[in-house]
């Protein structure tokens, strides 16, 4: 059986939610699922509905874009596979996670390729038959690194770019050549602790909780519209490498629940913040 | 504005929200906000709208009821304050924190009364002025205690009875006189640790965390419908004597949390678990 | 039975606890507790013993000081009831979270007085038969103010000042009047959103956890030794204003545990950091 | 620098820390860390002390004996990594996050040998080169099964037992023969769902919270020494497949944290309940 997920996003008005319906209904779609949100600060109206049967694709957008008869941003994709890339550096805790999560089916993407300025992580990549590119940033210019990656992933057009604990700063012609579809993990319960080191500035300032937070990248290092958090208790007990290795367990569970919600086509964006359904 | 809450439980068929939200349009009626599930296991439908405009209230229901083909439970009610009564025991931690809520107005409730088995917390709740009925249980038949009970709470016609620690079993005729009318809190994670002294059973079984559970009553003792659980770490050194001290934090968080859903007529029941919106 | 708390701050030496514990066998105590801590990065032993028996106070001391060889921090405190003031504002959640446990003894101190820039919250307190001073803010400059309340508290003598939501920023001055005596509560998990409004600003960031910060007060707002802290979980459906509403659970938790600790004598404070045994 | 842990665990009396730390003293160690705690209610000293110097093992541990005077359980062991095998059935999860670990070294064991029931997971095992011994269960009585298991453990000589995810109930028989060196991973916060199928009951009974337990194994199914537990929230949309893929995040992170503990040796075992350094 077909199925699809519509997502829409427009000003609120009385009576979407019964036009939207009605024309499911016409063209004889069952609504499997359905979540809305009014932003009433805004009013802004968000809509994503999980939908099966024969969907006549150009037909059903047009006839809900005229219903709507005001600006907004309608998708509409097949519920499938979708493909990543993964990034990292020496780090192999988010990057061996998303692995195994893969190797048992439970993360519901096709890896494309691992990408990393390190060499450290090749033999866990090769184990599980996926490519690595190890695009060196010694002796080169940033941009000229940069160039390397985005022409690789041009290539492989991924559905999303997953940093999972990627340590090198991104410039704004890299962010821009794939707009949301980054998605960062960065090691502190932000905005607390943006930019290099977060435990070490944890640990300095005495914190008595660490966490970690998935976020789109936007150009603003670490200041991308945020789609997970938590957080864990820590004491005084706690060197700053302690918490470096309890933060893992967070950053990869974030990470993991982050990548897992974009995969289903859940998170809108808005004003740098997310919607979740 | 007059502003009303709709609930309904259905049978899932095609076409259910098309046909509620057209007769909600028809009638002039916003939507505020409007939340769906369906039970695919049950293939049970559940909706919560928050309706504002002009309701007329019979035409409404009957619409609805008409257009949904099958048996149904349709609830219509005006958003409003509701009025609760509290039953306590000797610990003042739940009902303090709720005299504390309503004190601020945090509580959307009236307190009609407290209602106890002891003395212990009648100057306590006379601070706030409200009514205080201590209903001795000693050296009478629970059949005639709960009695006096029962015709009280049919004299102030409370929506909710609120079980704030009261410490004792109320029988199927108590409970059977308020259907789905009380909340209690249970000091354990349940299923685990029915019954009595909860802390004193997991302290010897050497749990490391500890929690507490807001639930409906029915007839079987600590096996309603769950509305609200929490749980803390704790360690070895907490004798049961601090399990229960650290645990009176989680038990009235947990018990105000429940209460706010059921005020604000959030919960679903079905087959001994909730929805909640 | 006499009980002590015996708090020993010093340079990491080989044989401390020897030392220590061989005093206090020839004293004849008993040790009903004892923690120990090395902060290997600076070199500092912390130690806190419970002990009970007849405690020749100078003697012990004495012998402790010269047997470190060392310089040290060493205190030796009755375990008995300490004194604390309030100071809050319009908000009533911290305060009477604070009242409620004094009622039941769960708060093992005595409230001498909530002070207070407002008067809202006087019905509240003399409920309990304890003294408010409302001591205005308006139209006097901000060091006259102050010095009425310094002033007042330096008459009362309390162990601790306790600001339960005091949205008051304290000057330099005031702090110095009271080193190490103040523990306030922010609205927030610091150092993220210091300073006015911080559930507004988690709105705008767009953040997925709020949280609450127990510290000690020093010269730079916000930015004292933190003693507690913890998050809880929100969503996008989240105004500032909910946020404000769940954050007080978290909030009065936070406070009333830091403040239970510090009654307790459980706090060491070094570098702006705390370790808590 | 030799380093070494000293277990203590025996009756409670006056000077214990004394006459511990001096003995160390005389042998010239450093005390690296120190903890100790007194069970009050049954009159039970336990220490655990990192200690480094040239250690005398016998004369020490003699002393030691010697200087309590009463029935003891006495500990020398050398900080150096221990040796693990780990079981698992079908499951990758728990299993896959330990290999994960131990490839960044996160996990201080030398893996031995994975023993399954299944060969679902042998490919998985050998890209890590580690040897996989499937054991198949199928159309042998349980004894025979056992003893090839139990004979192959005796042959590797394992410190420990993993059961990460292995789905089969051992026997007394086996139990006895690895005594206090098996940890189990439960899917549930026991001693809630004993037995099969934990989400399956789970879901029946509608809670709100799901969750994890790692203990030791004891003759009684899922009723050994609990070593760590913790839970997530969930709520009315969870199918218990939904439970369970939310829950192998808790279950592998929690296994991780209690494997851990125990190869830093800071787990006493009492009566059941566990107590953690």
């Amino acid at each position: 059986m077909n199925r699809h997920i519509l997502l829409i996003k427009c000003q609120d008005t009385k009576g979407l939610v019964f036009k939207i319906s009605s024309i499911l209904l016409l063209h004889n779609l069952n609504i499997e699922q359905n979540n809305e949100f009014v932003d009433k600060a805004q009013n802004i109206f968000f809509m994503r509905t999980e939908i099966s049967g024969e969907v006549e694709r150009e037909k059903l957008l047009a006839e809900i874009k005229a219903s709507l008869q005001c600006e907004s941003e309608i998708t509409l994709c097949k519920q499938e596979q979708k493909s990543i890339v993964i990034f990292a550096t020496k780090e192999n805790h988010c990057l061996g996670d998303l692995l195994i999560r893969h190797n048992s089916s439970d993360l519901n993407a096709k890896i494309l390729a691992v990408i990393s300025n390190h060499n450290h992580l090749e033999s866990l990549v090769n184990k599980f038959e996926i490519p690595y590119h190890f695009i060196d940033s010694e002796n080169i210019p940033r941009e000229q690194h940069e160039e390397q990656i985005i022409h690789l992933c041009k290539t492989l057009q991924p559905d999303l770019l997953v940093l999972a604990k990627y340590m090198r700063i991104l410039s704004a012609h890299f962010v821009e050549s794939f707009p949301n579809q980054i998605i960062n993990i960065h090691h502190s319960f932000l905005p607390a602790f943006i930019g290099a080191n977060p435990y070490k500035q944890a640990h300095a300032r005495g914190v008595k909780v660490i966490g970690a937070t998935a976020h789109f990248v936007n150009n603003n290092l670490d200041d991308g519209p945020i789609i997970c958090q938590d957080t864990i208790q820590i004491n005084h007990t706690y060197t700053w490498q302690d918490m470096q290795k309890a933060g893992r367990d967070v950053e990869k569970a974030v990470l993991a629940k982050a990548l897992n919600l974009a995969l289903e086509e859940r998170i809108f964006l808005h004003n740098n913040r997310t919607v979740i359904f």
